[in-house]
């Protein structure tokens, strides 16, 4: 088991590393250095041995990583080794569109049920495998598949309701496009996509 | 001019900061404590003191912070004081969800203009105010604006390519929804909006 002291930033930036080793996969190498994975990354090569000695020695001295093995470890670390399905919560332009993603559909986060409050879009299917349901039959669909992740893609004023439907539900981890903080016990993980909060913070260098 | 060496990651924190003491304003609240805010941010008062000490001397000990001088100063540290006009790459499923954004529409972030290289795309019609151009005619629309703000959402094969091309049109900020770290000159700024990553990052701790 990885040990679960490991700040939070050092996580997030965990999935990147893998993307990258999976790409270095793609291109048939076998081995990559620190300085390598720092540069496609824009971190510095020490900050990702320190990020990485968090979970295990997994490189050498002056030897570098093992892609395959050290991409089978951060699978394994942040479980990404098995698929999870996911709750969709509002079927606008927004929860359309993401329904569509590839990794959505059939990826690592498949979208398995959603829902959404207007009548008017119930039974529309959003994907051939994918209706949508009243926010009513919510509880039972995620109790039913034992579902742990949740999307909300709904406008601000109905989200902290909506989430706490989720997490009622058994929801634990929930992806926030709504633009604002939800107030939730703490077993439950909020991260928010909120693009306007990154625009924001990238005018305040031009 | 506010000084410019704080940390990112305090800067990132600085719209939230504001959208609190924006959501504080409209219940009429004319001072808050460190406290309250990092009661409502899930950040210690004690960071949220030292965050906005990098920019200046905005609370007496003991009094807390009025609200609207707090919530001038942040707009005015980030630029939010003004709007940016913004250019959109990619008029898929989320380039049109994202067209609809009320920020993207009348907000602080008016897109402007919209590009795509799929012609059965063109001079289709996103908004009223909208409509859908060939990527060749990019360059001169954004010089003729003066935009510096670009929405990259492209599929990820031809992300990092339509990314230069923003910059070689004076782009200096990019907000990335395409699944790929770009690679561009130093002065331009990338943040990525990466819900896999997100995902990924939040399924360690389930």
């Amino acid at each position: 088991m990885p040990p679960k002291d490991a700040p939070d930033i050092v996580v997030r930036r965990l999935p990147y590393y893998m993307r990258a080793l999976a790409q270095a996969a793609e291109r048939d190498q076998t081995v990559v250095s620190s300085q390598e994975l720092g540069a496609w990354l824009g971190v510095s090569p020490a900050q990702i041995r320190k990020d990485l000695s968090y979970f295990g020695e997994f490189g050498k001295q002056g030897l570098g990583y093992e892609v395959a093995y050290l991409r089978d470890q951060l699978r394994a670390i942040l479980r990404a080794d098995r698929d999870w399905q996911v709750v969709l919560v509002g079927a606008g332009a927004l929860g359309t569109a993401l329904a569509h993603y590839p990794v959505f559909t059939y990826g690592q986060f498949p979208i398995v049920a959603v829902f959404d409050n207007d009548p008017a879009k119930h039974d529309r299917r959003l994907r051939e495998d994918l209706v949508v349901q009243p926010v009513a039959g919510m509880e039972q669909a995620i109790c039913d598949r034992g579902i742990r992740v949740g999307i909300l893609a709904v406008p601000a004023g109905a989200a902290q309701e909506v989430a706490e439907g989720l997490v009622a539900c058994g929801i634990e981890a929930i992806l926030n496009y709504a633009p604002i903080r939800l107030s939730l016990p703490e077993h439950v993980r909020v991260q928010d996509i909120d693009p306007v909060a990154v625009l924001q913070s990238m005018t305040y260098y031009l």
